[in-house]
């Protein structure tokens, strides 16, 4: 049995991380279990998974005590301490924004496989996480859907074979609104993902797209291939997950339902490919079609911003994914509209003075400014309106 | 410097082979070139590449005179005795009919490496060529678009993860004629395929769907995986050559442009992938759209024939792919119609009284009882008319 962490475990992905735990009997023991905000659900997996360690970001003395009070005998324990446990062989992590950092990096240094779910993480700091897998012997996994597919593209291939690496993009919910529409577009409309069940985040980021200029900074990071080789191509059904261009002509691409179980499961099962969750077949002959066009980047300014800033690397990528998450915040709570996003993110990345190969210190550093100067942003454009 | 084979050079896969070698200078030797019926081609390919042993089926003498007049010192040799030659590593088996199987066989035993193009030779014997390579330690790579596409799916990935192979099928000339015109179809509409370029037997197979029943088969022997658990998609643009389906749900495929000499470079530079011929890339987004459709089976009676012959195995395969290429010849020579082809493979096939485990004698017995039994077929039917 494997020894898992979860951190991020009451989140969209690491419910249906526990979900790969249940299909999988007596291959997983789940060691460790941390969330931030559902403390009710955590306390139900926890008594459900019985971990020997557990954390809250939130009112955790409280969960604390209503667990002892339950005769569960488990320790409390921050997540970078859970990582690095000796009886810990994979970690989930399955947080978002900034707090998938640290823990990622330690359990990296400790030789663990990092099942990495968290996009900010290799945006934010893609140079350290490589550096600590080095340093420690661990491995990263991705878990994303398109990552996960050129992951499994690149199976049993030469790094020099491979030409590029195409990202599928469903575009989102307004893929089909006249340009001059989104100035009107609502909170509620950017939530109504067309193919994928996601966290209001990443469906907004999806919106934007700015979300698929994060995944091309993480494939870069992940497959050692510069973003120069990396291109991004508009696929409505997001039946075809990513595919890889290689330099005899030859392409390979990754296709199944929506479903972000596989990936999940592929990460923690691998080399293995296990039937477990049991996701449906992809019916071509059925489907009959697939799409595929080219971005229209007037309709996507977040994605140009977004390369822009991985082009530019250093501290870059943490201030455009930092700013992007206060205007997300600010979007959804009907404070800016939803083509305020791109303008907010090109003022804080201009403004900014980056620093190259910045250590985790200089990032924090930079994603607190980005935060401070995004919110400022908002203030300013509410003082003008 | 790798010592290649080729068999069949003048034909159309033969060709694409000298290609890709004059494309790779200095990685290949050509050591030994072997042809049919066109000699003059033959000659200028010789003169071209100085193999150091030449063989022609027909008329090899005079070919031979005029060789030794330029001052050309290659020896005649025949198929068997080339490829078993010390410095041969690589054969290319681009033969058509059953001239590649006994070539086929030696090469394995010696060990070599045979790139096999050649249809026939594992829907006859499948398991004499099994049994070959695993006796010499020789290795068969597939040239089949098709099945060099499940090949590459299949790199890095474990034998008990494959849950189906899904061998695409453009659908050929006929695909969307009305099932009551294709009583008159003529030999000239049936060699217009609309997404290949390919000699005329193969061409017609591809009208009937006869060819993707022994690609089936071959697929079978390929990659050892029953027929019950191979399946044909309908999809019009050539683009996916094949697809394997995983029993995760996840599905790979392989997409180019339809361009014989990509399975060619690989199957000669593997596991290394060449830019070599600079195949064209596939751009999805210009391409906009891939179609994928079910076979209708009523259009494709060959094809339900053919796996038919598969699932019964020992000698059925061998007879319908013989009574085929007879059927094949009657219908260019316009000795029959194109829906004779069909009723001509089932009697034949009905007739046969099949050998299980056949020996290489049983195997070319029973392709000359079909052989002559549907020449027999083609007479009676003038008689009757």
């Amino acid at each position: 049995m494997k020894g898992l962490v979860v951190l991020g475990s009451t989140g969209s992905i690491g419910r249906q991380t526990l979900e790969v735990v249940r299909a999988l009997p007596g291959r997983f023991r789940v060691v460790g279990l941390a969330a931030g905000n559902n403390l009710s659900l955590l306390e139900e997996q926890v008594c459900e998974f019985r971990p020997r360690m557990v954390y809250a970001s939130r009112e955790g003395d409280q969960l604390y005590a209503r667990l002892r009070g339950l005769g569960l005998a488990c320790r409390w324990a921050h997540p970078e301490e859970m990582v690095a446990s000796p009886d810990v062989d994979l970690v989930m992590v399955a947080t978002v924004g900034r707090a998938g950092l640290a823990p990622t990096l330690v359990a990296l240094r400790s030789g663990k496989v990092v099942a990495l779910a968290n996009k900010e993480v290799l945006v934010m700091a893609g140079h350290l996480v490589r550096e600590a897998a080095r340093q420690g012997g661990g491995e990263l996994r991705p878990v994303d859907s398109e990552h996960s597919a050129i992951w499994q593209c690149l199976w049993g291939e030469r790094p020099e074979a491979v030409a590029r690496l195409v990202l599928t993009a469903s575009g989102g919910p307004f893929r089909d609104t006249p340009l001059e529409d989104l100035v009107r577009v609502t909170a509620a409309e950017a939530l109504r993902h067309p193919t994928w069940q996601m966290g209001p985040k990443v469906t907004v980021d999806s919106a934007t797209l700015l979300n698929k200029g994060l995944e091309c900074i993480e494939a870069r990071w992940f497959f050692d291939v510069p973003l120069e080789r990396i291109d991004v191509l508009l696929h409505r059904e997001s039946i075809v997950h990513s595919l890889v261009e290689f330099r005899d002509g030859s392409l390979k691409a990754q296709l199944s339902v929506p479903d972000m179980r596989l990936p999940i499961q592929l990460a923690l099962t691998y080399p293995e490919r296990a039937e477990g969750v049991g996701v449906p077949r992809v019916d071509l002959a059925r489907l009959g079609e697939l799409h595929f066009g080219p971005v229209d980047m007037r309709r996507y300014p977040c994605l140009s911003l977004a390369l822009e800033a991985g082009r530019r690397g250093g501290t870059y990528p943490a201030v455009l994914s930092a700013a992007d998450e206060v205007a997300v915040q600010h979007f959804l709570a009907g404070h800016i509209r939803f083509l305020d996003i791109a303008p907010l993110l090109e003022e804080v990345l201009a403004e900014h003075r980056g620093v190259s190969l910045p250590t985790l210190d200089e990032v924090l550093e930079a994603d607190a400014w980005a935060r401070a100067r995004a919110d400022e942003w908002v203030r300013a454009r509410a003082r003008r309106l």
